[in-house]
């Protein structure tokens, strides 16, 4: 049966998601969901879709949702595309760039969806570490010959986000699409898509799926030049992003409150948890993002099992040439005691 | 912008899919959407998933449905794989076995999606024409040297069905996959499933927009044996699949009396509608699919802009060396009515 596939997809281990366990019961801190619910909006125009639009084709573009992100973030609609979650976009946007044997670079420390989609398309991962500061040097990247670059800020598993004049210096650098993967920047302060008029090559993500709550949806969307948008298309399933996350997700972005609120909480947490970390001797870089990299405290491997088995899922991360850390997501202010809680009796 | 593009991506064109119009009160017979609404039971069941779920990811191999998929077939869990519509699955399948420059083999006329995805992946497009009387020989199949065949069964446009011994001796003459894409399959006779046991290289896909009346919901899946579905896993998005459609599908799934309702009638409408287009002048190979393909008529470039200035949206497909055809989607009695009527003034 292998010898059917592609040599690059045999030999590949695929990439494994975080832990979804499906008995209840686990504070589940381990794939960056928002621990508050969505904008009760979202349920509401989703009920209401459900009539006789569940058997027609969705609209190939989602012309009411990309007017709703294009009025978010002041582009024209021509500016956007949604697609499936981030992860359709960014298998569009390697489909669309990259061919076997070409390079295609991003920072390491990342997220490692990139490398997976690399070996898919049969091209050269080429990984640009961070600096120990967590800042990017763009000379590295210029070098690296690219046909495509990603860069997610704030990154994970760090959180940690880079200055823009960092990344429009990386954009400038380079000959190929840069796109900033900004599924974090909910949390953050600041973005990219102000790059995007000034850097042509300048593509930046976003997906509903953290800061709005809607990882169960599949919705995201890039914000790119209308020439960059409509040469992606033609790569993209004629009808990736159904009907009911579309309706969803302009509701989802309607609700500026909701995420206001929601985030607030997110932070307060955040800086309470990267506090008691450091205080518990673990070092955590400053997060930008809705969790904490924990690293240099008790081994690692041991403390996210002895979490697992008290039902408190964190994410283990193993990267080459760095001791194993943990990715801890900021939950609900009870979770997070919790995990204090039963950190104080493992350590 | 369009340097950055790989070549055969900047060189296509890109599929278009049928006309979606934004304004009501066309009769859409155009893209084979089923004209009776999904089983009411799919409504309720993704209301009743419209609670926390909306805020985790959803189960990555979407487990309920892919029981529920091989419980209706009698087959392993382990054979199905869900997708984000066949659409998703196909680009799956394109990009665990095709690379550039190899083969990719289908029939013509056919789904002209195929030839879109073979230029993605800078495959190259293998045509094995139809015999006149809409079977394929097995031996020209054999001779493409392809690494990927792909066979629509009922086929578009001409909704015809090959024999099972047919596909059956194309897939033994083929060192490479066979997807039977049996998009059409609940409004014809039998299927291909049990092929797959026989044969490891068959690969049978199947899709909730027609049969099932869930085209806005995007979901569709396959049947294959076991390996060949954890090498297809390495391939598809982490979560290609959303919580409210794998609800929503196990719901239709499950509803057999609607789907039986359904089919009935449109069965009944469709042996009307090839009658009275016979009448009309049209040559219409026997349909096993919701839709007639009409040829042999009056010019039908005309006859589509005439239906269309009377709001009436059939399918005009343009095939090489064939007179452009009528694709006429099965809808109410009443569409039908309408089009026939309109039919009768125009020609």
């Amino acid at each position: 049966m292998s010898r059917y596939f592609l040599d690059q997809i045999d030999r590949m281990a695929g990439y494994a998601p975080g832990e979804q366990p499906r008995d209840g019961g686990f504070v589940k801190l381990n794939t960056n969901e928002n621990p508050y619910p969505p904008s009760p909006r979202v349920a509401r125009a989703i009920a209401g879709a459900l009539d006789d639009r569940l058997r027609l084709y969705p609209d190939p573009v989602g012309t009411a949702f990309r007017e709703a992100a294009a009025t978010l973030h002041g582009v024209e609609p021509g500016m956007i595309l949604a697609g499936n979650g981030s992860d359709d976009l960014l298998t569009i946007l390697t489909r669309a760039f990259v061919g076997p044997g070409d390079a295609m670079a991003y920072p390491t420390p990342s997220y490692i969806l990139y490398k997976t989609l690399a070996e898919i398309q049969g091209a050269r991962a080429v990984e640009v570490p961070f600096e120990p500061d967590w800042t990017l040097d763009p000379a590295r990247f210029a070098r690296t010959g690219a046909r495509l670059a990603l860069v997610a800020n704030p990154n994970s598993p760090s959180g940690t986000a880079l200055p823009p004049d960092q990344l429009g210096a990386i954009a400038e650098g380079l000959d190929c699409p840069l796109v900033v993967d900004e599924a974090y920047v909910d949390f953050a302060e600041g973005d990219a898509i102000g790059l995007v008029a000034k850097h042509p090559n300048v593509i930046v993500l976003r997906t509903l799926s953290k800061g709005y709550s809607l990882a169960g949806l599949r919705l995201g969307y890039l914000v790119a030049w209308p020439a960059m948008v409509q040469g992606l298309i033609k790569v993209k399933d004629s009808y990736n992003c159904d009907t009911l996350s579309l309706a969803g997700g302009v509701a989802a972005l309607g609700d500026r409150g909701h995420l206001a609120e929601t985030r607030a909480k997110i932070l307060a947490t955040r800086a309470r948890l990267i506090g008691a970390m450091k205080g518990l001797g673990y070092r955590v870089p400053e997060s930008r993002a809705n969790f904490a990299w924990c690293t240099d405290g008790p081994p690692a491997p041991e403390v996210y099992e002895a979490l697992k088995a008290r039902k408190i899922l964190v994410r283990l991360m193993r990267y080459p040439g760095r001791d194993p850390g943990l990715r801890i997501t900021v939950g609900t202010d009870g979770e997070i005691d919790r995990l204090l809680d039963a950190l104080g009796s493992v350590g």
